[in-house]
C-alpha cells in the first residue's frame, strides 16, 4: 500500500458501496413467476459478509446507494449490519450528501466503490474512491485504488481489508478471531431510503 | 480503434443484437416447476443496462433477433428501451428485412452482434459485424470486430461504446454524467414479434 | 487436428455424453422448495444446442449415460433431438452396450465425452474417447482429445464441430447456413432408461 | 507432493470442511419468495459428489462445519454420505472438541479446509490444514497445502484425492472403476448440529 493510499485510508469513518457489479457479479438474472411477472435474484459472496460484520466491529459505518430496487439488497443488507441503503437513485450524489448530513462526516472521510458512469460523482467526490478490474474504463481512470478481486468475488472485502489495515485494526482483530474470541457484537437499525428514479 | 472500424461505427443508426451468448453468457439455466414442467432463467448484465439507456438518450434505435422465446427477454427488452424484439427466428434475415423497412435504413447504417453459426447471414449484411472471444470460429471470421469482454460480462456495452466514441457522442455524455445532470428521457414503445420457428 | 484423431473421428455414428461437467459446468445448484424439500437446477449451454441440431441434420445419433436423474436433463434431451437418456447408471458400461445392439454399431464407431473416474470403463472402450480441461487427472490420461473449451461452456460442441469436419460434413452444413436454407428436420423420438442405482 | 504434505495426509481418518468457498464458490444467491421472505440458493460441484463417495468406501469419516445454515447444506451432506454437519457455528472449535470425542481421534488425525478469517482456530488446531487460491492472505498463511481448484470447482476433491493417495488406497480404487466393479456402499447416518450463533 503506498502512502497516499495509506492516509486517505487512515481518514475513512463511513464506507459507501454501490451493489452490481461490487457486491454482485453485476449479474441480473431473470426468472418468470407463475403469474407471468418476471423477477431476478442476486449473487454476492460469503467474503464480504465477514468483511460487513468486521466493519461493524470497529465501529466503520456501511451503507449502499444503488439505482436498482430489489427485497433481497435489502435483505442482506439488513443482515449485514449496514446503517443505510438508498435504492432507486439513479444520481447518486443526493444519497452522498443525506449522509454526511445525518453521520456529521467529511467527504474525505467517506470511502465508495463502484464499477459504472453512473458512480463517476462520487468518485469524485469522496476521499477513497475504489473500483474494481471489470468496470469501465473512465470509472478506473477516477479511482485512487482498483482491487485485484472483482465484484461480488471479494472485492469489497479487499477494500475493507485495506481500510482496516491502514488504520491498525485488522491485525488485532486477526488475532482476537485465531483466540476465538471474536464474539457477538449488535448489528445497527437499517434506515432505507428508496426513490422511483432508478431502474426497477 | 482503427479507420475502417471507426468509419463503420460512425455510420450506425441501429444496432442488433443476439440474446443468449451476446446479452447473456450463453448459459440456459433449467429448473423443474411444481407442475413438471421445466422452465429457466436467463442472466444479464447491468453494464448493459446503462449501455441500452446511452443508446436511447443518445438517438440510436436497439433491436433483439433471438431463435429462442422467453418472458425474462422481452422483460429485460422493454425495461431497457429496445425498440424491436424478433423472438423465435433461427432464420434472422427475414427481422433484419423488416427493420430496415420500417426505420427506413440502408444495412451499412446497422450492427449486428452475435455469436454462433445462426448469425452468420446477418453479420454478413451489416455495416458493422461485432462478435464476442466466447463465438465459435466461423463467426469470428465473418465479423469487424472482436469485443474484449464475454457475452453477459459487458460485451454489448463495449460495443456500444465503441460506437458512441466514434460518432463524438461518448465524451459529452460522460461529462454530463459526471455534473450529475444525465436526467430521464422517455423509453421507446417495445415491438414484439414472434415466430413459432424457432427454438422453445 | 492430427491424423489419427482425424480417422477416429471420420467413423463416429453416435455420440454419447455425460451431463455434469460436461453439457453442464458441473455446479449442482440447490434450493429449498416450499414444502422443505430441496430441488436443484442446471445450467446448460446455447453453444451445445445448435450442436446437437448440427448432428441431428447430419445423421449422427446422440445419447445420454448420467450417473444423475433430473427432469432438467430429460427436457433438455428432448429439446434438443437426443435420441437416448440413461438416467440414473453410476455403471456406464450397461447403457453403451444396449445402444451398440440397439443401433447395430460397434464400440469404434462411438464417441464419449466425460470428465470423472465413473466415465473410465466407457472412455476405454470406445472409438474416440473426449474429455474437458476441468476432468479429473486419471480421466484426461485416458482420452484421445481433450477439448479447449470447458464443460457448459462448449466443449461438446467443440467435439461435434471436430467430428463432423473429420466427415467433411461441417463446411457444406455452414455454407447452407450462411444462405438462410438451413430449414426444418424433424427430432427422433427420445428413449428414456432410468435405473434407480445412481446418485439422486 | 512433498514428504511433510503427504505424512501429514496418511494419518488422516477424518475430514472436516467449511462450506461457503469450499464445497461452493463462495456465491451466496438471493432470491425473493411469493410471501416477502428472501432465500438463497447454493452451488455445489459433481467432482466433490464422486470425492465424498470415494471417502465412504474408503473408511474416512466426513463432516461439515458451517457459520450459516440453509437446507441445502443438510440434503447436499446426507446425499454424500457425510457423517456431521455443524451448522451456524461463527466459533467452529467447540464442533472440532465434540467431533474428536466422538470419534475418539487426535487432531494430527483429521484434515480441515476452510477459505475466512472464522476458519483460522480450525486450521491451527488439525494435523491437515487445507485452503483454496481464493482463500484470504491470513488462512493461505496458515495452511499446509493450497488446492490448485478453487471452492467449487473441485477442490475438496482435490484435497480428498491427495489424501487417499498418500494412503495408497486411491489406486486400487481407480483400478475397481476401471472394471466396474465399484458397487453400492451404505451411506452413514447424518448428525446435525445446529447452533444460533452464526449467520442465517
Amino acid at each position: 500500500m503506498n502512502e497516499e493510499l495509506r492516509a486517505r485510508a487512515a481518514k475513512i469513518k463511513a464506507i459507501l458501496t454501490d451493489v452490481d457489479g461490487i457486491l454482485t457479479d453485476g449479474k441480473l438474472n431473470f426468472f418468470a413467476l407463475p403469474d407471468g411477472r418476471v423477477d431476478e435474484f442476486k449473487t454476492f459472496n460469503a467474503l464480504d459478509g465477514i468483511a460487513s460484520r468486521m466493519c461493524v466491529s470497529c465501529g466503520i459505518k456501511q451503507g449502499i446507494i444503488t439505482g436498482r430496487r430489489h427485497p433481497s439488497t435489502v435483505y442482506r443488507a439488513r443482515a449485514l449490519g449496514f446503517s443505510y441503503i438508498y435504492q432507486g437513485f439513479l444520481t447518486k450524489t443526493g444519497p452522498l450528501e443525506d449522509i454526511l448530513k445525518r453521520e456529521n462526516l467529511r467527504p474525505e472521510e467517506v470511502a465508495f466503490i463502484g464499477d459504472d458512469i453512473t458512480d463517476l460523482p462520487l468518485l469524485l467526490k469522496v476521499g477513497l474512491a475504489v473500483t474494481v478490474p471489470n468496470a469501465v474504463e473512465q470509472v478506473k481512470k477516477a479511482a485512487h485504488y482498483i482491487t485485484s478481486r472483482q465484484g461480488g468475488d471479494g472485492a469489497y472485502r479487499e477494500m475493507t481489508d485495506l481500510i482496516l489495515d491502514a488504520q491498525g485494526k485488522l491485525e488485532p482483530l486477526i488475532e482476537c478471531i485465531k483466540n476465538s474470541s471474536w464474539k457477538g457484537y449488535s448489528l445497527p437499525q437499517l434506515q432505507i431510503i428508496t426513490s422511483q428514479e432508478g431502474i426497477s
